[in-house]
């Protein structure tokens, strides 16, 4: 079938959203962790990570002002610092009752079974559970004119993972660990390492590494 | 393991990209199609697509000007229009090879096995293995300062896909045509449904919907 620009503007908006959103594909699922200036703990699920660039090592994701992801945003904005942990596909129920619209008051850590964990340099909470913990500092926020939302970029500043994860070329096999991912706003996904392949030449197909 | 800022500071440069590329997790692969102003059409894939928004439907990517990508840039903001395409996880090694460096007057339609399909509409060449076909707008292209990256931001006009690929809700799973995914620049993936998910409330945990 084809649908045009037209026939999608008809469409119902959350038939529309999820269309449009679940089509855009697979990605990680992960958690945020955050402190506000109160010292409330706030944990919200995201899947728009970004890789920007390794040196300096950058991350984006996207936030969207007006859904529960506020918290999150407000908490990075005032204190600068966030986590990002990863969940295992055992965790995906937990993972997903993040999104709910807790009071600002309610840590959703608490109130969605996972252990908080803090590191004494660090002024936001870990998921203790999380097989890959990843702190980060805000470098920059661009906001996004053209539908509000906004686009938070930040420097990674600290990984905690097993050894075992990193091959010895510096890859990090996810699915090592049943890291889950998710599409859309209600889908999660397993993932399987088909190969990787040799450096692409226009002389040669690739190989398989393994 | 811990890996602060300065121990990652340290890291051989390839070791380190791989690294922090391949950590920031799975993604959906996908081959971005452009025809240059000399007629010459191109493919590269891609594995930072952004799910900006619904209405209007923006999706995002990311692009680095100091890579093979640059023809695909060019071509995108000379003629602002552009295709993505989805992979079969069958054609990954194909997918893998669109990102050798083939000179400019090369078609990697045709170094690399794919088939060239047009719509009379569309000035972008469409890949005709994809399972998923989409047509994208140029609507604004954001300049990431702190490290040169481009955010290239387009608006969905037409997408071809299977009608038994989309539930009656709208959601749409990819599993189900075997879309490829991938982590970093050299692993691929294939991606299982563990479930979707009810919304999430605050006083009643989710339940699954399948």
């Amino acid at each position: 079938m084809i649908i045009d620009k037209d026939t999608l503007g008809r469409y119902e908006s959350r038939y529309r959203a999820r269309l449009i959103n679940s089509l855009a594909g697979v990605r990680q699922a992960m958690l945020i962790g955050t402190r506000s200036k109160a010292g409330v703990s706030n944990l919200a699920i995201f899947n728009s990570l970004i890789h920007l660039g390794a040196n300096p090592p950058l991350w984006g994701f996207i936030c969207r002002p007006d859904t529960v992801q506020r918290d999150t945003l407000t908490n990075i904005l005032e204190t600068n610092q966030y986590t990002i942990n990863y969940v295992v596909t055992a965790d995906y129920e937990k993972a997903h009752q993040t999104s709910a619209k807790y009071d600002k008051g309610v840590s959703e850590f608490d109130a969605c079974g996972f252990t908080e964990y803090n590191h004494v340099d660090i002024d936001a909470p870990f998921v203790a559970e999380a097989p890959v913990k990843v702190a980060m500092k805000l470098e920059q926020k661009v906001d996004i004119a053209i539908n509000n939302t906004i686009l938070i970029i930040g420097s990674i500043q600290h990984i905690e993972m097993d050894d075992a994860m990193i091959s010895s070329d510096g890859f990090v096999g996810l699915d090592h660990v049943d890291a889950l991912a998710c599409a859309g706003l209600d889908a999660y996904y397993e993932t399987r390492l088909i190969n990787r392949l040799t450096y692409a030449n226009t002389n040669q197909w690739p190989e398989k590494l393994t």
